[in-house]
């Protein structure tokens, strides 16, 4: 990692800054395929299938047969894994449940909000060197808390056609309505546009390639919501001497393994826990399967040494990375003061790994300092607030005149008639001098 | 109205489809404002208002004087109006306000979720031929509320260069920090990348013209977050023959006088009841100011018949009205049935208008179908849910081997270790076994 101390503040932009993505180059591929499905529906799906994934389909459609066969494939020690993870995530997911919220703002006049499930929902997975079946449970598992009534999934078959039996046993299990073998960006115009196969959805949720990003974001023009844009993982770690270095190296290189592009930065107070954390980063990289894409990552990666406490929370902050890690001698300094992360995870005995698939928190979280106006994941994702009111006679005179005023500021003539012609009934005399205002 | 009868399912979604807007030819002008705005800082933005807005401004930023001249100039009348709406808008945003909701998923592992504000806000009011403060209040309101550090309100000046008191005073009533003259695409810009005077925020909220609309479009491309994607307004009012033909035609007509493009829909079980509503606006379209206005609104507007509540009800949540009037016998079959609308208003005596200005409901909500996924802009609009957790050495133990297997199977050996490497530690004799798993 590179060791940069005590920089001044005016550098912190730089210093902290993400790789910047050219997407332009994508957008016309991600158009024209678009434009496709679009017009050509399954005949257009098939085509990519082949041509981007290799496979030659009979049917998009996973029957119940793959999936109770992909069942019986798994150990049941990973099947009693996942059921552990999914009951943590349940938990905790359940919990996020809010009730609807009412209130008599004035007398007579009572208005509430009330959270309802968005209906149809897709979950797209990548396939790629392993399956990311975690994010199945991440996914459908609050979906199916919230009430969605259609929950799509689709990842891209392998050349045999088939999905990963992991992916198929999680999706069954959290009760995924529908999984359908289509990934990339004509997965994403499937669900944008629907097809004979593929219905149509009005969010979309999961992560991706570049591809599948950019996707996301022109299906958003289609009017079709996507759970957050997208980036490279990042882990934050502040540490100092009270935390173990061989933890907060093995914390680093787990962000590391994800891809080149991965962020690890270490902030610390402690020139010599900084270097202790590099000297256990060289030991535990050699034996890491993955140990080539780690090592380009952390060498892109940075140590700051910071003078202060008060000093490292406004650089974490300014920086807002998706996952926070903090294991200092003061945590609840950082825990109270954080504004800007995805997900924190404190103390010694917690890796970001156990909220990558356990704990119960959702790993859906923003990255590229989205987490400066994004929330990750969670229960309300996966409804949309209604507000409602009802207002009685009674409500409707404490509060027209009010009405009547401001709409007339406004220069909205027929919004004050709305009132006025109710008003005239309500109260015969007081209506006489609103109408004359009127005329 | 056109009234359209009995119309077959298969024909809704052409009978519902609303107008599709064409934004390429926008686009670029848009790249255009963006990319000077970015690179020239101020002295883009001082072009873009001198030709615009025809103002040529020594300063963007409105002063303590003006604010205070402002609120000198207006009616006491409309000033206690202003100050009841905001007062109930006040009690219904603080009612939805969130706790700590915090769970131990199982011994020893401890989740929570907390909504932190978002630090910095930008605020977009329109001018034209209103000043329209009331939004001032529903985005001000409740980003004080949420306790946001940084409200920054962008408004375009007149030719005067100035911004109309309504909005002046709105907007110190409720608390925002800096009002600056700048409108259209370079306000978006400015509040985006930041300039000499703007201040860069993390989300933009706020309704515009279509310019504005694609300039939130691009913001997002830049990192920079929105309330939600925008377009003309929209009422459809369901009522039958208990509802008062005059008050619903007062309804329809509030919302046609927001501009030509506006949409209107009226469902109805009774026939008699379009009749009378079709009389009712005939007569009260010719008192309005923005009689042209409507008109145009109204002759593009359709009465749709419909046998039955429940078909009723499925062609309304196909639909997804912005906002949703129901004045029928049967009120509470659609307050629960409704799956996909902005906001609801119930009764006789709820007419749009209060909710738009007054009752304590926001008016910021989403347009053009996007209620299947989008909520309307409430308290968490303005913060996001940072989940924590802390995991004691017994809840690792707890969990451990799950997040073991699990992130074996995934092929992500970094990720298991980080939890092996601790296990080591706390169960010496078990680590030996996992350790051999490793190997």
């Amino acid at each position: 990692m590179k060791i940069i101390k005590y920089p001044n503040k005016n550098t912190w932009s730089e210093l902290l800054k993400r790789p910047t993505q050219t997407v332009n180059d994508i957008e016309s591929t991600v158009n024209q395929i678009f434009e496709d499905v679009q017009r050509n529906g399954d005949t257009a799906i098939n085509k990519c299938t082949s041509l981007f994934d290799g496979a030659d389909l009979q049917s998009n459609l996973v029957t119940k047969q793959e999936i109770e066969e992909a069942s019986s494939k798994l150990s049941s020690e990973l099947k009693a894994a996942i059921n552990q993870a999914k009951s943590n995530i349940e938990t905790f997911h359940k919990a996020q449940k809010t009730e609807r919220v009412s209130v008599e703002t004035s007398i007579g006049i009572t208005c509430w909000q009330e959270k309802r499930a968005i209906q149809k929902i897709g979950i797209y997975i990548p396939a790629g060197t392993a399956p990311l079946f975690s994010t199945v449970l991440m996914l459908a598992i609050p979906a199916n808390i919230a009430g969605c009534k259609e929950v799509v999934l689709c990842s891209p078959p392998n050349k045999d056609g088939k999905i990963a039996n992991e992916i198929l046993y999680a999706a069954q299990l959290c009760g995924v309505t529908k999984i359908i073998k289509v990934g990339g960006i004509q997965a994403i115009a499937g669900l944008t546009f629907g097809t004979e196969t593929i219905p149509q959805v009005y969010k979309i949720f999961g992560p991706g390639n570049q591809f599948v990003t950019v996707a996301k974001q022109l299906a958003t023009k289609y009017g079709v919501a996507i759970d957050m844009p997208a980036g490279p993982s990042e882990l934050l770690v502040v540490a100092d001497d009270s935390a173990n270095a061989s933890y907060v190296a093995s914390d680093l290189l787990s962000q590391a393994e994800h891809g080149t592009d991965s962020q690890v930065i270490l902030v610390s107070t402690s020139e010599n826990f900084i270097n202790e954390v590099e000297t256990e980063i060289k030991t535990q990289i050699k034996v890491l399967p993955r140990q080539n894409i780690a090592e380009q990552a952390i060498n892109n990666s940075k140590s700051i040494l910071v003078k202060t406490n008060e000093e490292a929370l406004e650089l974490i902050n300014d920086y807002g990375p998706e996952h926070f890690i903090v294991a200092t001698k003061n945590n609840n300094f950082y825990v109270n003061g954080i504004q800007n992360a995805g997900s924190v995870f404190i103390g010694n005995y917690t890796p970001e790994s156990a909220g990558d698939y356990a704990s119960g928190t959702n790993h859906t979280l923003p990255t590229n300092g989205f987490s400066k106006a994004y929330s990750g994941v969670n229960l309300d994702s996966f409804t949309k607030a209604i507000t409602f009111q009802n207002i009685t006679k009674e409500g409707l005179k404490n509060i027209g005149n009010t009405i009547e005023l401001m709409a007339e500021a406004e220069g909205l003539q027929a919004h004050k008639n709305a009132v006025s012609i109710r008003l005239k009934d309500i109260i015969p005399a007081q209506a006489g001098i609103s109408n004359s205002k009127t005329e």
